[in-house]
């Protein structure tokens, strides 16, 4: 049986996220599954790298999926291509080894979170971007993200409930970077919790608009509890960027 | 009585151009006038600096209107923030001359043309680029370029009927560069018939893709009908960048 791995690429807007919860609704995964079920004629189930967020968008997320059909990748892309809406778009398919697991193989992944930090909303990438106007201190969030770098127990930084599993993370660093009036966060660990991404920006925020300061953060990751952190940032500007293996 | 001049952000893809043809149609000027009516009480009339085709996009469209208002710009300003949708933004409004006509006194415009000659489409630019894997050749489309820069007649590129008004322009260049899959193809001239930075395009489009010769260019521009150009190339990938005055 081959099993094949795919680099995808979607606008998650209009989505639930990556995975059904429930049949019937609007998911990356399940608008793949049904065009290669009508490609393979077979009950494929694709294995994605992670849940996303309802509304997170991936520049690379990567799945892979098993079948017993001889159609070469470049059929199977044109055939994708043409079947997925215009908003998911798979980037590359290959055959890869039997053991292969999206989920269970990845031993990291980078997150970036976009902020439009100018006066006005651009048009252009408003799906893409979360726009505040309020001028962000980037030195005081670059600060703060360095208590969240390192091993730790992340439970005030996840909607997670407390206990059900580890909440233990490695973050391995915390970029922030701006080019004109754009703000980029990128996160990379090695592996996130339930919107842990999120509310790690969100609480960020905060201490950009100076409603925390940065040690704040380091006693809130102490405290491990949800209600110390900030708000949880809009999933419009989260984008999953690459996974590592 | 005021005159105010607005700098004008808009994605083009859900309006039927900047100018109202009929009652009811959505058009960008027909937003823009009802927020400033509602915020004024008085019948404003927009000026614009000229039409836009349905599904073109602006980055800076000017446009100027009257009013006995003696609403602060800042005030007015997040009034249209507020009340306009978001696919459109008023970058900024300032006092002007009594004189200031958008149209009248635009000397040039500048638009560019957005190509993404990649493999596959990209979810995230896919409203604002045009998409073609078919490989072009840029220096043929530079040279086929070259035989619009100057003055001359373009009957053959627009969609105007003939001989109803005068269709020599200026151009003053056309530059095509490109950024890893990303073709930006700049014109500025002193003004352009209907539809005729697409025509252009469509046309160069051939000469890239080796359905036309450069010198094509040059024969189609003599004969002076629009049956000889090229196709029209897709609005989405066309931007108002900039207006001169």
């Amino acid at each position: 049986m081959r099993n094949l791995k795919m680099t995808i690429q979607y606008d998650g807007g209009r989505y639930k996220g990556w995975q059904k919860q429930k049949e019937g609704e609007s998911t990356i995964q399940w608008k793949i599954e049904n065009v290669l079920k009508r490609m393979t004629g077979e009950e494929i189930q694709v294995i994605g790298c992670g849940r996303t967020d309802a509304g997170v968008h991936a520049e690379n997320y990567i799945a892979n999926f098993h079948t017993n059909s001889e159609l070469s990748v470049e059929t199977m892309m044109d055939y994708l291509y043409e079947f997925l809406p215009e908003d998911i778009v798979v980037k590359s398919i290959k055959d890869t080894t039997e053991r292969f697991h999206a989920r269970y193989n990845a031993k990291g992944k980078t997150y970036v979170y976009r902020i439009n930090n100018g006066e006005v909303r651009n048009v252009f990438n408003r799906k893409y971007t979360y726009h505040t106007s309020v001028k962000l201190n980037l030195d005081a969030m670059r600060e703060g993200a360095k208590y969240l770098v390192g091993t730790h127990d992340f439970q005030s930084f996840t909607s997670q409930k407390p206990k059900t599993k580890s909440t233990e993370r490695h973050i391995k660093y915390i970029n922030i970077n701006k080019t004109g009036d754009m703000i980029e966060i990128e996160v990379d660990g090695n592996g996130f919790l339930w919107n842990m991404v999120r509310i790690i920006v969100g609480t960020l925020l905060e201490v950009g608009m100076g409603h925390m300061k940065p040690s704040d953060v380091g006693r809130i990751l102490e405290e491990k509890k949800r209600s110390e952190s900030g708000p949880i940032a809009q999933a419009k500007g989260l984008c999953l960027k690459e996974v590592h293996y």
